[in-house]
């Protein structure tokens, strides 16, 4: 079998392609546009989001197509996400990625409508899948729910809230299991659904998965946040702490967060013992959430 | 039968209660998301678009309950895009339906949200619908298409590239096609197909009819822009001849300005020759386009 770090990367190389076919050419009408969705989308980050959907899928040896359309409309939002995210109005940050961000790249009207476009790009890609249809439909709906004002933009909206609040864990919980750990649970959801229909057995388990992974997550973030340095990070790092949020390490300091950390992947592994040797690649991707340095 | 205004103001009624019905309850947390969410959607505009839904549903007796939620998402769609566009890295609108904009009202980066949010609760709205999976997946498509960067955000990108240009008034036609009228093609296409599957040729009038009205829209706009006052408008008047952007009024003077919107109203009659008297509503909006005040 594949190392997992052979298969990473392979699947990341896969990703490449299938986020060039599922956008828009960049010869096409308007240029400056699909050059800057380009630019934000491609050749960058780690793929967390697409990793996970085709971990997921090896569960139920889902279509590799199939597997490629999900993974780029999820990456999409994400991507979308962050563009926004950097602007002004936000985080008003000017690094990601190690590169000048869209709105500083290009400008800042320019960066409000690759995101919109994104985001519209995300839901057409999704909606064309070749799979049974009922099933594709209810795959457009959770990447929504997960994308709208009960996921994603809801804890980004629950965050710009908390800046200077003391939050409690259970605060700080559910603003991350929103703004992060909606779009990393439906990345899941979605890679299993691209093989078949689940039973409510399997939803649960690949829920506890995907919840633990997702507070995991932000937890290293967090960790990482404190303890990194920008060039590292390829983000400005630290900047939690400048900004005066609430992080896990503000909350449970350093060592407990990297207890919490650990005590999460062994969750994650648990919800997975259904599934035997067909869910590796997701026992793999939850180690790698935690142990990694970027 | 009932008079077009009655049909027009009962259809705008059973709209805002649609439209309650398909947004997350303000009550939800983040409250303040959603209230915002709710400002930027409720009690405000004609509903063109949602018009246009529901008069292309007559033509094919479509279901109520799935107008409502494809009128719905394309309204949802349409008021997202508003909000983005008058944040102040875009048109930097104060004023909107006679209202404080959202980013006044509330903030930038909660307008930004709003936005994205509305954004996502159409596509989830829409994919929820209870007709034929396969007509409702290429409803989905549509809208997103419709949305995008070769829809409404490409156009809103030419529009922006264009300030301080000499467009021809074929570069003028094709930013608007995009900018407005993009949505406006979907709005008659989904009410349509709410009713059932179109044919190659039913598609090709209803996008002759939308083609022509959406022309109309922009131009009519031009012409009230540089006529009306603001508080007729509900917004603030005479702003494209400031920005300096290319209009209808700039290139062709505002009486040929008038008659090509007379042409283009007759053009959208001419397209609805095959649907006889079930087009009466679409043929009635045709008409309201054109004659409007504001």
């Amino acid at each position: 079998m594949q190392s997992f770090d052979g298969w990473m990367k392979a699947t990341q190389g896969e990703m490449e392609l299938a986020l060039v076919q599922h956008l828009p050419p960049v010869a096409l009408t308007p240029a400056r546009l699909h050059e800057a969705m380009h630019y934000a989308v491609l050749d960058g980050g780690k793929r967390v989001r697409p990793l996970l959907v085709y971990a997921a899928g090896a569960l139920f040896d889902a279509d590799a197509a199939e597997l490629a359309r999900a993974a780029a409309a999820v990456e999409m939002i994400h991507a979308y996400s962050l563009v926004h995210d950097d602007m002004p109005c936000m985080d008003d940050d000017a690094l990601r990625r190690g590169k000048p961000t869209v709105h500083v790249k290009y400008d800042e009207a320019c960066a409000l409508l690759v995101g919109d476009a994104l985001q519209s790009q995300a839901f057409d890609v999704l909606a064309d899948g070749g799979i049974d249809p009922v099933r594709q439909l209810a795959m457009v709906r959770l990447l929504a729910k997960a994308s709208g004002s009960l996921g994603m933009c809801g804890g980004q909206a629950i965050d710009l809230a908390s800046v200077g609040l003391n939050l409690s864990l259970e605060e700080l919980e559910q603003m991350h299991r929103l703004k992060t750990g909606a779009l990393l649970r439906v990345s899941v959801l979605l890679g299993a659904l691209a093989g078949k229909s689940l039973s409510a057995e399997e939803t649960q388990a690949l829920d506890s998965y995907a919840a633990a992974i997702g507070l995991a997550f932000q937890v290293v973030d967090d960790v990482l946040d404190a303890t990194a340095d920008s060039a590292t990070l390829g983000k400005t790092a630290g900047k939690d702490a400048a900004d005066n949020k609430p992080t896990y390490v503000s909350i449970l300091g350093l060592e407990q967060s990297r207890t919490l950390a650990e005590k999460l992947r062994n969750d994650a592994h648990r919800a997975l013992e259904q599934f035997g040797e067909k869910a590796r690649r997701l026992r793999e991707l939850a180690d790698l959430i935690v142990q990694r340095k970027a």
